[in-house]
């Protein structure tokens, strides 16, 4: 939910204009897949991007339309079961792994009711008073983007084809060597973490609060594919002593030997099996393989508060994110934000007088407070403009079908 | 494997006919589908309509063209890893559970597929040689056709939507009640059981033997969804001393309390949710279930041979069958075929000096013979012309995805 | 349950001797073990000894003191919930999965226990009309005494160290070679199976009947070690067409490469480990491995009926079996009964006119009659006496923790 | 692994007698247990009592004999095998759900080997280099007390009997009602956390270092058995919005309504089955299920860090906590240690600076920070003189096998 003071955002020119482009984005993302490709479900975490495109029209359906816009009535009387995802005050719901059971309703049939429920926004998108609940569904919808640009790529990834959704970026020549390596010193002390001022945040990145931290430092740049070679090749994955407990037994258990979309020299990309470029961010990598890697490389991973406390003042607009329906690629910027989100070692918990708001959109963060980790940044697939220094994204150790990557910390 | 007369058979006039209507009709049962609905795989049992659209093209590009065909050239090199089953001599091959992920290729793909392996097929038609093997081909083909119906319409039924692929049939008015069950009567003694004259059968179907049966009686009807409801409402469903052991653990584990797609007074059907018709044949049951229904009526299931004894001379045309591109559905006749597959209280052994066939097609049938019971007849979803005395049907004991049902049997 | 005719055995002398005899077997096999060692539980299958010691008495007291001495009050009121095995009819019960939790009671307060039941069934011992329950109450703790063999083998096997719970036989010279391999040939027709005649049989034996058999040949000894070393060594384990479906998935899931109890050149026996005699019987294989086996060999498992053809008028006291509390073994006898139980192809089905007794044991045997084969003879851990040519043993074609092997079959 | 100030303790007279003392305590808890109870396990996160007398007698023989003591051979050769743990760096081990089955060694032979370890201790107690080590194993065998205590209490309930292993304490009467419930206050600000100072620590309580606070109060007392009771009449774990999303899936999936040990209005206890003690603090919750409860009181969980505060300058030795070998149960105390353990809301995560000691003993602790949560006090089953402000306990979210419960905080 946002923060009171996104209140102060509600009349500000431009949230007519983000709305639609958010709506017109997500539709332009889906363009390249057939209804088939929109239709199927690789795994639990992921969904169909029909059901991503449908998702986001729910949320403005039920938490908009519904409730604040007189006479509303809903497009289809069963979607709503079909398509709330885990917001248990809107009741019962489609199992989740039974998401890539829906060949029904069709994309055509989704994209109507898009279609419908944005026009249907119109009259409210000048009340004030919705703004905050305006802003939070846009956030929410761009949260989506990724998701469906993450969870198509892992079901391309599923087919033994291989096959791509985009054409590979022209200009893509490799990259050029990262520098040796810098690192952004911290002298410690007293910060201030979590959003504050204008502008949205989710609720979890408040409220704002002091946080002391002792003298730090953090790399500069990203770990890249080349340098995860070299913990490979030493036999990382092979030597217990790197690892979480939890860590080793997954990787026993799973049989892992390398990131995600590996496969030789190639990368399975969104315009299908590439081959990878050494000097790019190594992306697609779990909590518990970052963190080996880190003891690996005897660094350690950051906390939540000390990426923050570098990334504060910093451009979050500066780097390789989604731009339009672009491929999304990790292509070796060194700004804090984009190409990949980072592994922080810290648990994914309520700041200080954390409150979720009241009702349905209370679900959206505080409910996941437990056995997830906090990562920081933005990655090449989440949308420029939905980047902040107190953004904070959060997965399971052993999930990695996100673009995620990391960035050593040490002691200083 | 056919066996050594069906030689005789390939000579006959009408197997290319047979040949192109096979292939037509498979293209037909896939028409009221779009590209999503051909894709999806609701479980591991089931495959998508799709894959049967491929598979069955597989099995005449890899058994008839390439090895039989001068000069042939697969249309994809990659696309056998794809639609191999499960024949372990033809190499690796995607995982049964991964074949809902094939989004690509899209169903016009498999198309053109086909109409190049039907065309190339033409040459080889014309080879007595050959028609053992072509009528393998076809018989294949029409069973594929089966399953693509049983699978499709157990991944609709995961839809809460209850989408349907037909309308539901105008003159479908109720059939009329049951007659009151009269018996086929069978002294006993020496019978002759197992194909043998001309005409196709599969390997598993000889060779032809003599049994010995005791006196006993098989119904004349097909136990109906009357009496299936009348089972439930006297608590068959909660009375352990009806089940086997295996299925009792089942009913609980599973928490089955009714046939597999009954809900309240309808049916799931390829039409949709349907008004249940008391007087047709009840469907969609386990052979546990079969066993405990029989129990609680004091009967029994009969044997293969029993049945096979009752059915040899009558004639398997003459049922309620699929007979071109029409909405399967049992309709209450009371010949031996159609309507549904019965269970029988056999296990799938082989018989007396069985030899599967040299080769990949030799894994047909022989390396099932473990932990499967026996089902004779055939289904609504049977193609006509696909039926006979001798023919074998095999699932697992709580396997209920198929058009099965059951004909009660005693001791005379 | 026993047959009619075994009412005639009632009045024979030496009910009571054997019943008496057969109550201090079962002692006598649990003395070499510690109470800690007569309570552990090593998979769902097995049970704990003292569990067994328990139940066999639990069935004297539930069945025939309880039901049929005047005044009988139970030994303890909470133990039949924890010793009652699978009969629905009695109530519920522990899980099976949960017997190895029970430290308390002690194996001497079961020893009372048992003490107690053993004498209350003197008066009942005379009573002609409870002689066929009293017969079967002794089968049954027979059975359980094998399993008691078995299940505390598969226990011990569990243990790094190897514990042994007897000291090997000192006149333990290896066997000599096996004969070239002789067959006992049989020219087909009708022939009789199953119990008749008086003395006891289980339920699952009868009726007796006629069946129509081939000519076929029946191995005049069973498979020896040195004979699976080969199987193993010409790569059986790995390869594909030699096995049944479902026996080809278990090797590759479970990753099975040997029999059950090898190591190297050494066996796991009562023992602990010890060096494999090459000559003697495989055993502790399951049906999928004895198929495959047969398979490779050129040959085929028996069918029941061809074993009990060949077993009929032959001695079944003869083998190698349990005679005393003695460390039971394979030791490489050439008659049908002893050593190993022997896979036949036979599912485990009801034979004509079949019907389980009234009452709660009534589920002894026919509601197991599913997915299950099959296996002919006794075992060395089949107590002296309890072998019949009509005897049907039954297993899950993946489980090998009996002394399970086989003896080759072919068409003649 | 000790910190360095720790060093100085080396030397403080009563080591020996500590170590001594430990050994002695281990044993006495053991005491009313026979060998068979000693050697069940009910789940995997639970070990046989035999176990915990083996696996701390193997850390003396391993960390300090083997590698300290001149000449000295292991008592066992495969014991290691047995009973190491989870330490990597010594090689294979038995499988941890594989603990039950070891029937053997008998507990009389594990006790005869702690008696030899305890006496080949004795010239390595004076070694003040080795006193770090030695107040590791002192610590280390504390910790297993525990855990011996609350493993045979789960072993125990799984049997229907409710065996007892001590007799109620005599003047067990019910507890008094709580107070009102005050709070203890702070006002924020920066407070000093984690080890300092002489006497032993493990590794994961340092280094000390500052943290930043808001103002909070925490509960001078714990939740009672009659305040749960609340919770659950008012539907408590019926009502999806007060619950973790990770939660709400366990109570759902496991099926859980009550505390671990309740049945009506009984707790099972190392007593057997007793009557409730509403005044007494619940224990044997989840943090999910503690979580719950506090956001249905209004409060919420304390940091570690604010219990920390609070609990510094307090005696640590005042509470309810074991002390010899008698029967622990939780008795309503209200200091900050003894009773229970207390959930926080934070994640077991390292401390800044934090290093894991070289060699195997650093996988004492660090490789654990994944996933769990820090538990902060004593409880009822922890050794008197084993608490301290600024011990870090850890569970995952859903275990409650120990003496778990909480003590609610607010923002102040």
């Amino acid at each position: 939910m946002p923060q009171p003071e996104t209140r102060a955002a509600a009349d500000t020119p431009g949230l007519q204009e983000r709305f639609l482009r958010t709506r017109s984005l997500s539709e332009a993302l889906a363009v390249p897949l057939s209804d088939a490709d929109a239709t199927i479900q690789s795994m639990e975490d992921a969904s169909p991007t029909k059901w991503h495109l449908a998702h986001t029209t729910w949320f403005w359906e039920t938490f908009l339309l519904r409730d604040h816009a007189d006479g509303y009535r809903l497009w289809r009387e069963q979607w709503p079961y079909l398509f709330n995802s885990y917001y248990e005050a809107e009741g019962d719901r489609l199992m989740r792994a039974r998401r890539g059971m829906l060949s029904r309703p069709t994309v055509d049939e989704i994209l109507a009711w898009r279609a419908h429920v944005t026009a249907a926004m119109g009259p409210l998108l000048d009340d004030p008073a919705l703004a905050p609940l305006i802003e939070l569904g846009i956030a929410h919808e761009q949260q989506h983007q990724e998701l469906l640009l993450t969870d198509i790529k892992h079901a391309l990834f599923q087919n033994p084809l291989g096959p791509a959704m985009w054409a590979e970026k022209g200009e893509g020549a490799a990259s050029s060597p990262a520098n040796a390596g810098g690192w952004h010193r911290h002298p410690g002390g007293i910060a201030r973490v979590g959003h504050e001022g204008p502008g949205f945040a989710f609720d979890n990145e408040g409220p704002a609060h002091r946080v002391l931290l002792e003298p730090f430092a953090l790399a500069d740049r990203l770990v890249t594919n080349a340098e995860w070679q070299e913990f490979l090749d030493d036999g990382g994955y092979r030597t217990a002593s790197l690892w979480l407990s939890d860590g080793w037994a997954w990787v026993q258990e799973e049989g892992i030997e390398a990131p995600l979309y590996w496969r030789g020299t190639e990368d399975f990309t969104h315009a299908g099996w590439q081959e990878r470029d050494p000097h790019a961010p190594v992306t697609h990598i779990s909590h518990f393989e970052a963190d080996a890697f880190a003891s690996w490389a005897g660094a350690r991973l950051p906390t939540e508060f000390e990426w923050e406390a570098i990334a504060r003042g910093q451009d979050p607009s500066g780097g390789n994110q989604l731009d339009g329906a672009a491929p999304p690629s990790p292509r070796g910027g060194t700004g804090l934000f984009g190409d990949c989100w980072q592994f922080t070692r810290s648990g994914y918990l309520p700041y200080p007088r954390f409150r979720p708001a009241e009702g349905a959109v209370g679900e959206y963060n505080g409910k996941f407070m437990s056995g997830q980790v906090v990562l920081r940044g933005a990655s090449c697939a989440t949308v420029r403009g939905h980047s902040r220094a107190s953004y904070r994204n959060f997965f399971y150790p052993h999930q990695r079908w996100q673009f995620t990557g990391l960035r050593l910390a040490k002691d200083d």
